[in-house]
């Protein structure tokens, strides 16, 4: 869901010292050295610049290929799920249909050709990892949690929204990772039909 | 839950020739024959005969410390929760309270002192190998789900009680391993009373 820019660099940053300049894999890089810089020092602690110092490239250049630190997070941790889009998808429309639009994006996602496997590897990186279930946490919490809650004008909106990612993430762990039947091979529609009010109750009930 | 024999052997197998006499580690040995026999072979393949072959002991000595392959499963896999007292649990009650049965007694018992622990280690042990996945995946299903899919006399009784399954092991994965708050933070009390609602309804909503 993220825009994909050209893998071109900025030929007017090339000439400087100790800054390579933007080639092929230059953005593979940037990507490599912000998912060394999130799994050391998390999400908060990891800045542009830090991840640019690390990538040994200027930070404009990291500006060119990402808008954001979002952004490079989404990409560096193999997100299927743009965290943006989905605030998005749950702020607009009918209040009551949140747990149905809820469910149909993110089955929606991860039912496509490489989110299983995205899924796999990301509980892979989570259980196999103390940072990076840090990072994970955090990134979760501020692109997603934070300002899904901010919109909710309900009590408690911090740990609704939170409950909420516990049944999509055991949904996720069940029907990826354990392959847990009848879950594992159900339709897509009958898991929205079944999540859809279990989500809006976690937010609304 | 599971009741803990002695570590002592029967003196009576000790003579018998390439079988090893019950001694302290006994036990532990064929925990750990039992683990690797689960692993390699899975549930449903693995056997107690199979067991004792792979401990280099009788299996009327595997009998001697597990009644059945089933208590074996659950020392092997280090389960928190003895699966068939959680059937128990549920089957026996109300049943309009059998969600709120089911978020005690799992809160209760991964609330314990190394309950925490287990978890995270048992969701380590899941990501990191396919086989793990397979026995759990296996064990969940012949030693819960079955048993409680035949008594509860719905529609879809597997589809609802695999659903409850994804609530409480995203539960448990948001709160011991990926950390998030405010879940992973709140009181049991809190957490049972967001759960009792929402597993109600997967099973009999």
């Amino acid at each position: 869901m993220t825009a994909r820019r050209t893998t071109e660099g900025p030929a007017a940053r090339s000439g400087r010292p100790g800054r390579r300049p933007g080639g092929p894999d230059t953005r593979g890089e940037i990507i490599g050295a912000a998912r060394k810089s999130f799994a050391d020092k998390g999400f908060t602690a990891t800045s542009i610049r830090a991840v640019a110092r690390e990538a040994g490239v200027d930070a404009a250049l990291v500006h060119h290929y990402f808008d954001s630190k979002d952004e490079l997070f989404i990409e560096a941790m193999s997100l299927s799920v743009d965290p943006r889009q989905v605030a998005a998808t749950v702020i607009d429309g009918p209040r009551d249909e949140i747990g149905r639009r809820i469910a149909t994006v993110f089955l929606g996602v991860w039912e496509s050709p490489d989110g299983q496997q995205r899924m796999r590897a990301i509980f892979r990186s989570i259980a196999g990892s103390d940072e990076v279930a840090r990072v994970m946490r955090e990134g979760i919490t501020q692109l997603i949690l934070q300002p899904v809650s901010k919109v909710l004008d309900v009590p408690d909106a911090a740990l609704r929204v939170s409950l909420v990612a516990t049944q999509l993430i055991g949904l996720a762990m069940v029907r990826y990772l354990i392959e847990l039947e009848p879950v594992a091979s159900a339709d897509i529609q009958t898991l929205i039909d079944r999540l859809a009010p279990v989500l809006q109750h976690h937010l609304t009930g």
